[in-house]
């Protein structure tokens, strides 16, 4: 792969964000990604707007004109739309347009406003990602998870105390995080007792319905002092629903994106230092880490549980530090925003300005974002530049 | 731009097509493209969904996974949202796609069901293309196309009778197309006399609600006899509101994206054979001739009264012959299709395979999609390789 790098890169507050609209927080998000690439709008060649909601919550469409009119960007513009990788899948696209030679440098905006909707409606909306066949039976996403979380249980004995540690690790995490939705620590015992939303997973296995958005700034060029490269950018995908899977113990998308992008970038699993990892449920982080490679199947919760990895680790492990922002699970998940999140955080890593949730000597990272209970995933490793 | 091929191309009957769903629609475009190009869905690397409604009138997003699952395509699959230039730019992204040398063979679908919910539900989430302010303030968008006819008129004289004389030469190209919504003449006695919609337009000057799939082939290498390049593909943005344009007797975008695709791919205006334009409404087409430069402003709707742009015409003249399909009056258009099908013509026509509407001697062909009322527009240059 040609070199492509992200020459900046900025998220906004995640949270419950009323007062603030959806035309403020990409202008915020753009303008401080802009900003840290030292570049003015003109230079931006394409914009990709990764975005799942906005249609079916608020009528909006065409989003790509909708954000390049408020941006005062010309040229290409679309929306990009997979569901919670929808941001994932945005990127990918940027780095495909600065790949194709058509475009020297492009902009992602990962964006979703939820919490102005009522729960209920934000709940059916989400279930877009779904089956038709899932969505007509009333299933929800929590359940279609809670069922991954029961064969994993069943399977592999892990537990829901197992599940907690999860969340607690992120929310550790997230208090370091001052952009973070939830900026404080929660116990293994308060996850366990916290309200159930489909067994055996309980409001603190859940991430939130957030408010927020994300930009960077990929080109093939680069003015930065620390350059930050894509080395690589996979997307697979598997059945819609889960029905159709041969096995609920895993997610066989994410397996497949990320045995290429391993492939592809000649990195090797154990030189990952940070990952964001996509943890719309305790339970999916455990499977992630697994399908991954980082651990292999019915392993991963032991070593979460023993803080493998958690920044306050005492040893470097051969498992990278995950989801240092506080993940979706305390960070917060604006479903487009997301997988554009994920890509700041990493960068921010490796440009070494995470403050006290920073990494040491983070050369090497990666991003993992989901669509649905796993129809798609988008793997990316992000590589600090040997000449920084 | 490296030779990007189009090597198999398939549209599905356009119309009221309330007993067949949307898996049908897209298996029957995609296994037809494929047949056409002799390949099988494994050596497809990516699909590329151009969709506007399934989110808002049915509630299903992640249609990349959906189409991805229901076609038995592995790999990157995600949805292109640009409303009605969500098909076109379906067809850029793909074309990047191979250009980035990601991927040798992907497959574009463009899939629109709009036919089986209330029209009021159709026309309220069409105005998803359009701006909030347009949408809140009660606009439609024949009614957006009224206010660019009005201005066209008192600018340069336009008449009633010169838009009749588009859905005219529309109509009867599609009635030699056999996939058309409406294969039949009309006249413009009934075009003026057809129910006003929003003054001056009326029915006959307005494209229909439909049902359709269209599915095209690309890629980096090609096994056809006649081979179709793909030579220019580019997209350009304006503001999504009208009352943001300096000028509303032009359609910004257009003019700019196709400026550049005459300037990348080194064809000359005169040498276009066939076009397939959008006209969303008969007033569109006027503009779109204008704006490619096939006409100077104010001229179009004479030439076009004159059949210089109908099949039947006595000289080659030195403009293109437009909308053979039928366009999107006659022939019809599913939102999401209509981008891909337009490319689907022009490429059928390249390889001389549309019999009685068959452009003689066609070698290079555009098609130009427009979202909105203007805010983003998408124009394709195909050529016949001269190796053919």
């Amino acid at each position: 792969m040609n070199k492509v790098y992200i020459n900046g890169a900025s998220a906004t507050q995640f949270g419950e964000l009323w007062e603030v609209s959806p035309r403020d927080l990409a202008r915020q998000a753009v303008e401080n990604a802009l900003g840290d690439a030292g570049i003015s709008t003109d230079k931006v060649g394409a914009l990709f707007v990764g975005n799942m909601l906005s249609g079916i919550l608020g009528g909006q469409e065409h989003l790509g004109a909708f954000f390049a009119e408020e941006l005062g960007i010309k040229g290409f513009a679309c929306k990009i739309e997979g569901a919670c990788a929808s941001g994932g899948l945005a990127v990918h696209e940027a780095v495909s347009a600065v790949l194709s030679g058509k475009h020297q440098t492009v902009l992602v905006l990962g964006i979703e406003k939820m919490t102005d909707h009522k729960p209920d409606d934000v709940a059916k909306a989400l279930m877009g990602a779904g089956s038709d066949a899932e969505r007509v039976s009333g299933a929800t996403f929590p359940g279609l998870y809670a069922m991954l979380a029961h064969s994993h249980m069943n399977a592999y004995k892990t537990t829901e105390k197992h599940m907690a540690a999860v969340s607690v690790k992120n929310h550790f995490h997230a208090k370091l995080n001052t952009k973070a939705q939830f900026q404080k620590d929660i116990t293994i015992e308060q996850v366990l007792k916290s309200t159930p939303v489909a067994d055996p997973l309980k409001l603190l296995d859940c991430s939130p319905i957030s408010d927020g958005a994300a930009a960077i700034v990929v080109s093939s060029v680069s003015n930065k002092q620390n350059k930050v490269c894509v080395v690589a950018s996979e997307v697979a995908t598997d059945t819609l629903g889960l029905a159709q899977r041969k096995s609920l113990t895993e997610l066989r998308a994410t397996k497949k994106a990320d045995d290429a992008a391993f492939l592809s970038s000649f990195v090797k699993r154990k030189d990952i230092d940070v990952a964001e990892v996509h943890d719309c449920f305790s339970i999916a982080e455990i499977l992630a880490m697994e399908d991954m490679g980082f651990y292999t199947k019915g392993t991963a919760a032991e070593g979460i549980v023993r803080g493998e990895t958690r920044l306050d680790r005492e040893v470097r492990g051969s498992v990278p530090i995950v989801n240092t922002s506080g993940g979706l699970k305390a960070c917060g998940h604006p479903v487009g925003a997301t997988g554009v999140k994920q890509v700041v955080e990493v960068y921010d890593q490796l440009v070494g300005r995470c403050g006290k949730r920073q990494v040491k000597q983070a050369e090497i990272g990666l991003t993992h974002n989901v669509g649905g209970s796993g129809a798609t995933a988008v793997v990316h490793i992000l590589r600090a530049d040997i000449n920084r």
